[in-house]
């Protein structure tokens, strides 16, 4: 059945039917515990696996629950969007499942890798000057050409609750949770995740952890108003963006916390995830359990649920050393 | 309960009782898919993860089964082996378990992430001069101070049986395989696979894979006689060791074949798994992809056992570029 696009912040309902409505595609993640990192944190930390998701990461759900719920008509014109990451690949992805074509802008010096990972998935690729507005330029231009419809990576309703899907199992594979930690960049994963535990739990607290060199949820939430980043810089390249005008109320409102963490914290953290659990996870991926060891005093003996968001590394070019 | 030690060829009975014998201690892992990996190879491939596994690594089976099976008196006195690799961790922790002292005899040049690993333990090392005949003397001096009971890695009918309970897993969670394909060292993995597939399966073929420059297990089929390596060498670190006199018949009786791989296929398969499934495998947890690959004509539309042996990589050392 074709669900309706989103145009307020998700209801429990609304949170309910995304799952329905990827579920035939999306992979239920599998949730893994690790004693010797749990005997680190003084925590019971429940790792849920978005780096097994479809594309390598958590983007893929709310790309394709996007996607599902357009009317044929918008479909068929195809859809569209700028990113050198992992929505890149998610949106093209989700693309070829729903047989349309995705229309992905990405800048000149993207790395090979991930050109190579779009293409795979039948996407058009147009590329362009590295900078944001020749980025959002060349987008408007092929709008405008082909119809297609336009799907932000994080500051879209329907997104946004694609992802609190990830929450809304997590809940219920570990069903008592004291609080869950997720990463923040553009604040889809987040808010999604905050949406989730208020609809679905009596209390579970959610906290992020943000890189110091891209703090702006960080700003905005102490300052209580939206500060985009200025040049961010962190090894985290998924957590390079700025929360969006429908994600910020979402976090400002809910969010128990956000803990900003540092390049070196986050690459002690991927590295424990990579030798304890054997799993790989990008740094984006490490920051919420970088944050959870900084504050571990305010974590200790609590059961928490801790997002991997993603595990796409250019196995080439490895923090360790 | 007490089982007891074994000083045969393990029978069904054995290997059920094995079971038993360690499953509040290990881990029984999960079987991971790929559908990418799946369209490469050309069959359905189901990956037995024993790089989760306690330790990293399937070693941690064999050592805790022999360990648990032993008498009292002869526990009281201790457990001794001479390892650099999987095995004395693995037997250093099987050992703590069970309240005893674990005597581990390594060459002084082990790498120090693997000295360090068996120290966290809680073992007992002494190093040696990185030579066979000075690992033997110096685990022969110990064991007439101490009285503690050796445990070789491979080559002992309790560590094998501990060893085919992973196969035994293997074909309750997947109950349609075709073949299974295991990594062969010492030999102690795959006569553990071969004695459960003959006793718990209809016609499950069972393979190794074998580095091309370790290729003991090879010529000894071939030529149908022990015949050990001599100088190995391969990234396949854990592969090194030559058959003994007890995995060989064991392993001339009943494997369908033995395919040989080159360091570069290994890797290429390692890459494969690390990138496509997000998980880590050592270079000898990756050789049986390896081998599938070289030989994928064999397995066409096959639904074929992978067990990935370990997961114990040093990440300041991989071999990408």
């Amino acid at each position: 059945m074709k669900y309706n696009i989103l145009n307020e912040v998700p209801s429990k309902k609304d949170i309910e039917e995304s799952k329905l409505n990827i579920s035939e595609y999306a992979h239920e993640t599998p949730v893994l515990t690790s004693n010797s990192i749990n005997q680190i944190a003084g925590a019971r930390l429940y790792f849920k696996c978005e780096n097994f998701q479809k594309v390598g990461a958590f983007k893929f759900m709310g790309a394709m629950n996007t996607v599902l719920r357009l009317e044929n008509t918008a479909l068929q014109k195809g859809v569209a969007t700028h990113s050198s990451g992992n929505h890149a690949q998610a949106l093209a992805l989700a693309a070829h499942i729903a047989g349309t074509k995705a229309h992905i802008v990405m800048p000149r010096n993207a790395p090979d890798i991930k050109i190579e990972a779009v293409k795979q998935y039948g996407a058009e690729i147009t590329f362009c000057e590295p900078t944001l507005s020749a980025r959002e330029n060349t987008l408007s231009e092929i709008i405008d050409e082909t119809g297609s419809w336009f799907i932000h990576p994080y500051n879209d309703y329907n997104v946004i609750a694609g992802q609190a899907t990830c929450g809304y199992e997590l809940i219920k594979q570990v069903p008592d949770l004291d609080a869950i930690i997720t990463p923040v960049g553009g604040g889809g994963l987040l808010s999604g995740t905050l949406l989730t535990a208020k609809h679905y739990s009596h209390g579970i607290k959610v906290f992020a952890g943000e890189p110091e060199g891209a703090n702006d949820a960080f700003l905005s939430l102490k300052q209580g108003r939206l500060i985009p980043s200025i040049n961010p810089d962190t090894i985290a390249d998924g957590l390079l963006t700025s929360l969006g005008d429908k994600t910020f109320p979402i976090i400002f409102e809910n969010v128990s916390d956000i803990f900003t963490v540092s390049d070196e914290n986050i690459i002690i953290a991927m590295r424990l995830i990579w030798e304890r659990m054997k799993i790989i996870v990008e740094p984006s991926g490490a920051v919420p359990l970088a944050a959870l060891l900084r504050e571990k005093h305010k974590f200790s003996n609590n059961n928490v649920g801790v997002i991997l968001s993603g595990g796409n590394t250019d196995l080439n070019k490895l923090p360790f050393s």
